[in-house]
This record gives structure tokens, sequence and C-alpha cells, in this order.
């Protein structure tokens, strides 16, 4: 699994600090007679079952207000944990500990969120099928949110619109009003771009999948295909040599027989858009 | 409802088609020959029942591209729409409208989303107990979000550690590691601030809650009381003219109870870290 | 007093190098021949009594432009300098040290500046009232002036508009247009903001003044009162339990009469926006 | 007078609201009720009299967050103002109005300050020598200060380190510690730079001043020669067709002097690090 | 043909006239008592043959500085144009006319030398095969320059390591110290990557073809290869529906006989590390 | 020669993998099975002869991605290398040498470029005769392009407009529009600068030089100038102590024959607006 790139990382934190304005807490500074200067401990432990993602993201919190701080993480990202197990010891200078406690939280409760439902929706697919995540990510946390599909087990489609050709519905009616067909567009498509460039088309039946395979598509995504109708699908894609991947709403109890189907992918934008966050805790050890 | 600045809306939604690669769509940059110029007519509809939140996101993401775009919304953010209403009305040059869809889309979704749920939780609130916001929000949108929570008919807790004191359980921990107490640590705060900056102390019980009303608090945050312990915690708040907040996992289920107990305030980090988007479709008209 | 973030003095530091083009010291460079790679000495001394501040700031300039300088303060922020006395001995490469020279003074005279006056009311304040800014700050400076405010001994104010609610006379105006009154205003308010924020009112005589505690004003901006009027508003506040601050072009000499009337604050303008620079100089010491 | 670039402006003017958080005005924002799309004007008073710099920063300001405001200066930029004189009218909403009011006002006021104090400094110099300014603006603001100083009558110095030579103290001193002289200086910098760089020397006394001239000097800087000490400076300038700068801490006070020994420029750090804000105030209309 | 996303170009042009410091230009700032506000016009006029590229930019130039400039241009991006043609009539303001002209020039002459030499290249090319750019661009300028080759009729090849995937010699070198084969890295890199991703594989000789192709390579980069081994390369590669791409330091009199060799694409890093800039002149009109 | 500030180097470089999305290469990434921390070690070497420029940009991109890359330069900035020569050895993680690799050629490449053509036009003048660069670079990569000539032996001209006066012929155009001369247009302009800034003018004959050095032009650009004419021009500027420059689309070869007539210096655009990439490689070790 790739790591997320650690400039990357530092940027987003610093982002969310500033954002939060960890620079200027009101409390924290307001109490600095008790807390300046003064070390202690505190533990990152969850408070529910899941799979951690975003440990980079914590430690970079801490590391940014406090370049001296230990961070001694108890698992590692992809892990799974189990609710009340420590996740990492966390000791240094209190003050910036508290002013980045929230902002480390905030990522790596979220990442791990979305980590935990794609480790779900992995386990559910079995070993052939692979889960693909969407475009379906929140504004600004693309990279961190594949990491998390990374992290949980699943593969990452394009990462935005200039990695890969997919026409979907949307283009279809478009060449459509234009007089074309949906083979004219996989023509058309394949036509300009160049040799290390993949070609993708959204069909909804299989008339479309037969088209689209005429006319040079390398891959089919199958949106919201009834069960019965994905195994055809299937098959035909394998005589072009083209893959397969299933999609549209699908939840993580129907991943089992879309899988046993034989697609190649199943792509879920819930992995992103609706992973609720894995409730994980700051406690400051008691002197 | 205070709206979203309109400059913070257009920073936003650059960076996130900028994320997207909105500028470099190998989809519809290939398929040229039959969208260049091209005008036509799409329909943004709600597959979901739920509160709109977001339509400058998704105009200023049209309009980002397309600035002649006619963006013609059909409800207000803050509105109830049902399962198939049509939200908006986009039309406009096909090329930019296909490649702003999946940012609008991913904008007006997920604060649709914070929107819904927050809605819910007022309602079942009642008129006397307000929902608030927490800080617990997605690194980078909390200005959206304390927006969509507004319009769920939400309150907004505090922007930032800058924004109000607010002394936490680690705090205290903090504190006492000093040798200091629960009541010193907000009469030192009190000392430390201006005149414009409020003073609110986490509390757990019964006796922390007369502590800080003792030293001064001008609000207590009444963070996983028993429903039993709340209605005291009222009153002897009541006595010292301080708020009540009441704070810990809350679910929608609970809030009825809750405010039963008069607290002033119910706060619920899920609006804004665990909100499942709300399914948004968008769909070019047939010619 | 809470120290100033060393990544927001970084960056300041950093925009400000960039704005004397030092990487493109066109002096330096074309004296390379004599300049490049020659180590060497320079005394940072005060050339008139005052307040120092700053010191973070002429380290991050000369240690931008040479990593390894050697910069040892003989004060620290807050300390009051005399005339002649030596505040810092810079070592290291001439080179950076000349390109950094005048930023590093820049920021360490004009912060000084502003601890120096702020000191000086002071001390004239007393020990029971305290020194207050304001929002009238140097445009992107307004972290490091109310760092130098602190550092002569002032409290900060507001740190923006998204920190405590205080209602001034435009707003007051604003709110009788629209047919409301100064007690609609702060009921107004205080029902639309969360349990962390305070609610200040500005007023300008007694009648005023009761209606804001009337209405739950938790502090009163006292502006331009008369020195007799001030200890009746004082004294009702109190009633009240709220905090009273004065405020409106107060001078130093001023200072003393306006505490004895027992407000808890005095606010100044003039520490950030009419502060003079503290007069102090770089030289190189001759081989 | 060149006017200031309204990018630059816009800019400038785009960060100190931001800095102000006037995206987020909770005072505004908890008296929407009152305050949300209601009309009014305001004007613009001096309150002292000066020389009136910055009425596009306040433009800029109010229509950042109105775009349909009305501003009606009454004076321009470079202007007198006596106490009590109207500068400008505004008129539009009053929510985008409050909310900008400060920022408005901050750059109004100090950029103001500089254009004052410069245009008594200009009056004492009479009409053959010119004032100038110095890098020793605020970090940040130094397109703002400069133009503010040209708006007082004075003329700009070096913009940056990269515009123009100028050999100082602390360079020769660099030069003199790898063994060359002050005429080594000054040959080896004409020797290094193109045909549109001028070469500006500072020099403490006459004998000096013939060896920069000797050297090639296109200019000397007399750093706080004594009043009798500048004439022959003057003299022997002359002859070697080069220009001549007075300074070194000098007042308005001694500028007539100084001009009268026949120096092409005088140029005053004050001018921008030390000059106090020229007081303007915004008032609402009562209705 | 794509056009440039007008955002784009304006976020560069604008880094570009602030890097040549446009709202500080002192010449035309000397010389406002005869420029200010006076009114003129300028042909932009070849001095060259070549193919126009970059008319959006000198746009954008002038128009950041006069936003009521007059642009009116005689040919079209893409058009070729004959030295002593003029390209386009400016009208407007002097002053911002003579503070853009440079940057207006500097990307209409490196842009229209990309292009330029493009055509040439695609010219020789002829129908069949077409000229591809590569990653080898001026840093900063990778999306301008794609644009100046698709102006001059050629194709894009990745944007960026995020577009597709192309094993290089390195890649296989590497691949290879931990005991792996070219067809291993084929494989893994297809086990990988999402249905949209293609994956191209660079091979040096006819072995390495075939293996690259055995394992699912969906394109092959000859690269270096000999003028005869280049036509079996093809022919296996059909046989697999296989892309070919020529490359390896090409110049455009080797390119007719590659084309002739039957090869999808030719790629030549020239197109944009190496392209002289077309002349072009601008010539404000005598009165 | 002045070196590069490292900061501008790493601020370039950082924007330039970005760019080429360093943190996302899909190829890397897809091999990580072979590639994740393993170590290698690769040569940079010259395929032609020329002057090298950029080794901190190499380096930088390397130590970007691999904090703990070892970057073994065996010739420096500055120096010649002939075909075949390694110019540094670089070791360390192979993953991040593969990621930065095309990034650091970028900036070897295009530098060593500029400096190589540069050191042959330093050749052909002489040792009187100084070689400028001018304006005409491109855009973003001003302040590398300039020291790339510096590498090459050359000398800068302005760095930008801010940085001296050179009137050119569109600025005499204009003040003619307004009924100025040539001569008003300097005598303007040298009442308006400081005394560091430098005031060159562009003359197309003799009659202009004359009329610009009466006028008190301190350096003449000399506008292609026929050769015959150059030698007039400087005898009649040294008179006057003025500095000469020959312009206009000067090549190489004439450069010796310009120099013979005296100029000081010879400008060439060519320099940075069409300089071929020098040829270089990275190659990683076999094992």
């Amino acid at each position: 699994m790739t790591a997320l790139d650690l400039n990357v990382v530092q940027r987003l934190v610093d982002a969310s600090l500033a954002e939060d304005r960890a620079d200027l807490d009101l409390t924290t500074g307001s109490l600095s007679k008790y807390i300046d200067w003064r070390q202690g401990n505190a533990q990152l432990a969850a408070r529910a079952d899941g799979t951690i993602c975003g440990l980079d993201f914590a430690l970079a919190a801490f590391a940014a207000l406090d370049p001296d701080v230990r961070f001694l993480p108890e698992v590692s990202d992809g892990d799974h944990v189990s609710a009340g197990q420590t996740i990492a010891v966390v000791g240094g200078q209190l003050d910036p500990l508290l002013r980045a406690e929230r902002t480390a939280l905030n990522w790596l409760q979220r990442l791990s969120g979305a980590a935990t439902i794609t480790a779900r929706a992995v386990a559910a697919a079995g070993t052939r099928t692979r889960i693909l995540d969407t475009r379906k990510t929140t504004p600004g946390l693309r990279a961190a949110e594949r990491y998390a599909v990374r992290c949980g087990g699943g593969l990452n489609h394009r990462d935005s619109l200039a990695s890969g050709v997919l026409i979907k519905d949307n283009h279809i009616a478009a060449v459509r009003l234009a007089g074309g067909t949906l083979g004219d567009a996989v023509r058309t498509a394949i036509a300009h771009v160049g040799p290390a460039t993949g070609v993708e088309v959204e069909v909804t039946n299989l008339d479309e999948a037969r088209e689209a395979l005429d006319a040079g598509a390398g891959a089919l995504l199958l949106d919201n295909f009834a069960l019965d109708d994905l195994s055809p699908a299937v098959e035909v894609a394998r005589v072009y040599n083209a893959k397969t991947e299933a999609s549209g709403g699908i939840t993580i109890e129907q991943i089992p027989d879309i899988a046993r189907a034989g697609v190649d992918f199943i792509s879920l934008g819930a992995l992103t858009h609706s992973a609720p966050a894995l409730d994980i805790a700051l406690d400051i050890d008691a002197g």
C-alpha cells in the first residue's frame, strides 16, 4: 500500500490547525499560568471497533506545535482495533498538546471512519473482486480519503478528471444531443487520448455493453445492473479482454452477490461521502 | 439565518474544482467534437427526503467554468425536499457543465446531509432548547458545515479556539497536574480574557457544576450527565444566571428527554462528523 | 504571557523578506567578492529607552537566510532596556546578515514601539484596571501587535469579528433604523450566540448602560464618558455582575483618573495605530 | 503621481478583511433580524487636519463585501482636509458596511497618517529639495506606504534590495573586514551591475565623500552630517555630477536648514515607521 | 481542440505580471506626466513565420491592468502567420499597455514557438501517426505548453505522474534489482490500477516488446529503436491490439520514415524543452 | 557569482513537483511491491557538451521526497562538462528517486541550456564587453534563468520593471504622442526617481544618442545599430561618462565585431527565450 506523501499530510494538517486557530487558543492561553512549559502524557484510544487510518496526520498536528513531541503508535495505519484499545501514546508539552487535540482527532476519526467502512466492503467482496472508491470525496480531502480507502484494503479509481477517460451517462446524453451514438463517443475518445490513458464506459444494459466493447472500450462501468444481468455483461467483456466495474448505490450487504457475478471491481461512493467517524478519544494522564 | 460569505464559497469551490482537475477533463476534452460550444439543460433532483444546503456552492462550481450559466433554483437553502423533487435547473454550455458536475454535487450532497441531520435534531429538541454544532468538523470545511447547521435550524458554537473560552476535561486535568483546582482554572481564565469573551466550563457532576459556577463560569457543558442529573444541574445554573449545554454522544432519539430537562443547548458532533450525504443527482435533458 | 506561535512568526518574516527582495540584494550581491562566505558579528542595540518585543522576529529574519546564524539575546521580550543597551549579539555569515538587517530591524523597532507605549499605559493604570488593545491594528500585523501589547503588560481584546459580540454605536444605529431599541439589540444577540460567547455593549450614558444591563449585557463599553459619569456606570454594572471598559481617545495622562473610577478595563487604539518605532540599530563589529 | 495598482489594493484589503474575519462577524450576524438586507448611508469624516490617502482601500473594503456599494468621495488622495470635513459618503447594505467598517478605517487612518507627516516634511523642505522615504516601512505594507508618501508629495527611494545599489555603513564595514576600502567597494559594485542600476554610497564625512565620488558613485547618502558639513559635501558632489541625500534621524524642524544646504534629497524613516494615524470616523446616518 | 481554462490562463498571467513587478514600473511611472490616462493603439505583429498560440495570455496580461482594453485579434490560436503579418491590434490606456507589454510578449512568443515546432512535426508525420508531447515541459508551464502542442496539431501524452501508468527503463531497472522481470512489472501494475487507467511499457527491443505484451501491456514505448526494428514491433503490437509510440531524441527530419513504419504515436521532448521563441513585436502607433 | 537563494529554489522545485503530481505517481505506486523501501544509486550524466547549472534544483527535487537522499555532485554550477561526463551520483530510496527524476531533469536540462548558450556568448565577447540577459525570460523562471546566465559568465540586467529606468521605443512613442521629445522624457524621468536608480535610454541613431546624453541619461541602449554606427555612439557616450549597451536580435556570430566596437554591454534575449535544453540523463545502476 502506497503511503501518503508527508508533504501533503503536513500541508493539510497545517491548514486545519489554522482553521481552528490553534495559534490563538484563548482557553489554553488564559490558563498559561498552570500549563505553560509543563509536560504530560496522553492516550489516544479507540472507543469503537474499526480500522485505523491517519496516524501521520495526528502526529503532524502535534508536531507542528511541539517539534519535540513524543508520539508512540501502538498500531499502524490499516490495522484493526477494538473498542478500548490504545492507538498511541503522546507525550510532550501540555500547551501545544491541548491546542492540537481537536485537529488531530478530527483527522484520525474521519479517516479511520472511511478505512473502517472500506475494510467491511473488502471483507464482503472476497479475494477476486476489488473494492474501488469514486470521485465522491470530501472537497479538499481527496488524497487523504483515497489513502484511507487503501488502508481499508480498497483500490483507488481515477484521482481526478485528468486521470483516465470515463464516459458516463451525461457524456453519452451530450453526444446523443449532437447526433452521435455511444459507439461514436467511445471511438472518438480513443482517437484523442495518448497511449497511457484507459477508456472506460458507463453502460446500463447488455446492448450498450456490446456497443461500447465493439467500439474499443477497455472497461465497462455497469451502472445499477440487476443482479441477473451482471454475469452476461461480465462474460461478454471477457471476450473483449475488458474489465468490469459494478456501481450504483451498492450496499455492503449486496457486495457478496455482486462479487459472485464475477465483476473485477465494485465501486462505492459511500466509502467517502457517508462514512461515519470512528469514535476515538484523547485523555491526558492524571499525575 | 446568516448566509455564507460568497467570497468564502468561491474560494472553497475553486479549490475543489482544482482538486478534481476540472481544467483538464480528459473525457469531456476527448469528446470535444460533440460537446464543445453545445448548449443543454440539466436537472438537479433529490433522490431522498432531506434539507437542502449548498445551492451557492453548486452555482459557484458551474459559474466558475461558465460565467453565463443559468442556474434556476426551485428551493432555497434550508428548505425541506422530498425524494424526486427538482432542486434546480441548470442551463448552459455542456462542456463546463460536465466538468463541474461532480464538484457541484459533492458540495450539495455533503452540506445537505449535514443540514438534514441537523433539522432532525432541531425537530426533536422542540422550541426551547437549541441544537449546537461542535468543532468536530471536516478539516477545511468548518465555515461551510457551520452554515449547513444553520440551514438545518441549528445554532453555531465556537468557530475556533480563538472564539470564546471552553475549559474542557483535559484542561482541568492539566491544571490539576499543576496543583490547581477546577475553580482555580475558572478564576484564572476569567482574569485573563477581555470583556467580550465568554467562559464555559465542562463539568461531569453536580459538585463540579457548583465549583465552576462559584468561580464565575458563564456557562456549563454538562458532559455525559445521566438524564436524572441534568435537571438539578440546570436548576443550580439558573441561580447563577448561567447557561447549560448537554453533550456527549447524544443521539437524536435521546434529544427530547434531554431537552425536557431544561438545558439551553444540546451539542452534537455527529452533525458534522458523521452525517451521510443526501442523495442528489444531475441529469442532462435528452434533446 | 502567551508567546506567539513560531509558525506565525516565520510566515510573517518570510513575507517581509520577500517584500524587501532579500533574495536579490543588488548591493550585497555586487560586493560578493568581499562578502561571500565571510563571517562576522554585529550588535543589536537600543538607541532609546523602551520595552523590547520581537526578538523571535529578528532571529527568524536572520535564520531564514543563514540557518547557522548565532543569535544571542541579552534581554527577553517584555524587558525594559535603556538607550545604548545591547539587545542581542548576532554572528554568522555577513552576506545573509546584511540582506536580513533591515527586515529584522523593521519588526523589532515596530513591535518594541507598541510594547513601549503599552508598558507606559499599564504603569499609569495601576494594578486593578487592565489595559486593553483594540482592533485598530496594522493590517496584516494583528497577531504580532497583540503580542506586543502582551509584552507591554496589556491584555488583548477581541481578536477579530469572530471572537465575541461587541455591539457598537453603528450597530445600535442600524437596529434603531429597523425600529428596534438598544435593549432589543442586546436580547436578540444573546439569543443567537452559543454558551462560550460574551456580549458587550457600547453605551454613551447611564441610561443606555442600564438598558443594556437589563437586557443581559455581560460587559459595557463606556465610550467617551466624562470622568464624573464613569463611577456611577461602574457601580450599576457591578450590581449586574457586569464588566466595564472605558474607551475613546484616552491618553496616557488621563489613565490614572479613569482607573481610579473603578473600570475593569481601559482600551487604547493608539497602542497599535500610533506607536512610534523604538530606535534600534545593528552595527557590524570592526575586525 | 502614480496611483497604486488596484490589484495590489484588492489583495491587501482582502487579506485584512480575512484577518478581521469579516466573513464571520458574530455581532452583525447575531443581529441579522434587524440588519439583513437593510440599506443605509454613512459618513466618513476627518476628526483632525491632515492629508488623505487610501480612498481606494476604503472602497475596496466595502466593495469586497457589497459589490453594489455606493462610495462617493468628496476629496481625492493627496488632498488636505480639516477636522470635521466629510471625506466620503458610503451607501449600501448595512450588514456588509458594518463588517467592513474597521478594516476600511484601519487602512484610511494609517495611510492618511503617513501622507500627513510627509506633507509636513515636503512643506518644510521647499521646492528644490525632495523628501524621500526609506525601506523602514511596515512589514507587508511597503507598496501602500510608498503610495502614501507620494500622496504627501514625497518621492520614493528604493523599493527593495533589488532596486538600485546603496552601499551603507555595514557594507563598508564588511568590505573593510576583507581588506578592501570604501573606494574598492564602489568600483567593484559598479563593475557588477547593469546599465540601468544606480550606485549610491553612504558616507560619514567629506573624505569618504571624495573617495566615493572618485570611485564613480552616482549619489551620496550623507549620514548624520553636521549642518556645517553638508554644504561642502554638496559642492564636491556637484563637481562629479552626483546627487546628494541627507539622512539620519532628521526631524521636520531640521528640514529647512538642511534643505538650504543644497542637498537634492532628504530621507526620513519616520514617514513610515512612526507616523501617528489620522483620526477618521464612520457614522451611520440616523433614519 | 480543447481550449485552455481561462482561470488557469489568468492565474499564470497574474503570476508573471507580479514577477515583472508590473505594479511598480519605474519607467512608466516616472513618465506619468506624459502617459497617465492617455489612450493609444499598438500592433502585435509576427516577425517570422510560425503558428500562433497564446492570444488569451496576451489579452489577459493587458486586461489585468486595463479592464477596458480593446484587444482585436486578426488570427486565432493555431493559425499560421507569415513574417510581418498583424496578429492583433491593442487599444487602450498607454500606461497599462506599456506595463504589460513584455509579459504579454513573453507568453505569446514562447507558446507560439512551441506551437510552431509542433506544427512542423505534425506536417512531417502525415495523417496516420500522431505527434505527442512529453513531460519534459518547462516547470510551471505544463498546462500552457500542452495547449501549445494542441495548437500545433499535436496530441497530449500523460499530464502528470497521476495520469496513466508508463513503466520506463528506470522502473524496470528497479524491479530487476528486486528480482522481478519486465513481465512481472507489467502484471503487478495492471493488478493495482483501476479500470480507467492505461498501462504503457517502455521497451528497447523486440523481445521486451513481446514480454510486455504477453503480460498485458496496452501500449509500447519503443525507445531509440533502429528504423528497421520499428515495423516488426508495430506488427506484434497489433496482434495484441496494443498501441505503439516511438521516442528518443527524434528530429523532425526523421519523422517521415518513423511514421511510415506504422507507429501510432511519435513523442518529442523538444516540442517543449527546446523550442525557440517565435519573434513577435508590439509597436505603439505614432499619433 | 551570487548563488540563488535556497528558499527560492525550494519554492520553485516544490511547485514543479506538485505540477507533476509526484505525490501520486501511479506507476511507481503500482509497483510498490518491488520498489518500496528499496535503496539504489543513479548517475546524472551529460549527453552533450555544455555548462552545468541547476544542481541545487536537482538536489531539492530529490530531497523533497527523500530527506535522506545522498547527492554527490562531481562538478559545480558554472563548470563545463563533456558528453558522457558524470554530473552527480544520487543514492537513496528508489521510490522517491523515481518520482522526482523528471522534475530534477527538467530543471537541470533547462538551466544548463541557458548557461551553455551564455557561456558561448561570453567567450565570443572577450574580456571587456559584458554579456547581459533581458526581461525576455520564461514566465515564472526569471530568478532561475538569471542565475543560469550568471553561471554562464553573463551579467544580469534589470530584474523587473521596479529595478531601474529603461526608456524604450514605446515609451518615447508615448511621450511623443503627448507632444514631448526624447530629451523631455529623459529629463522628466530623472526628476522623478531617487538617488539609487539608474536611467538608461533606448536610441536608434546618433542624434537620439546625443539628445539622450544631453538630457542626462546614464546609459544608452543602442538598438539595432549598424556595426559602423556603434563606435561613434560609444565615443560620444564616453564623453558624457555614460555606459553603452548593444541590443536587437544579436547572434553569437555577431558578438565579436560588436564587442570590438567598444560597447560596455551586449544583451541577448535568446539566452533565456530560445536556449535549447542540454541533454542530461539519469540512469539507475543495475544491481
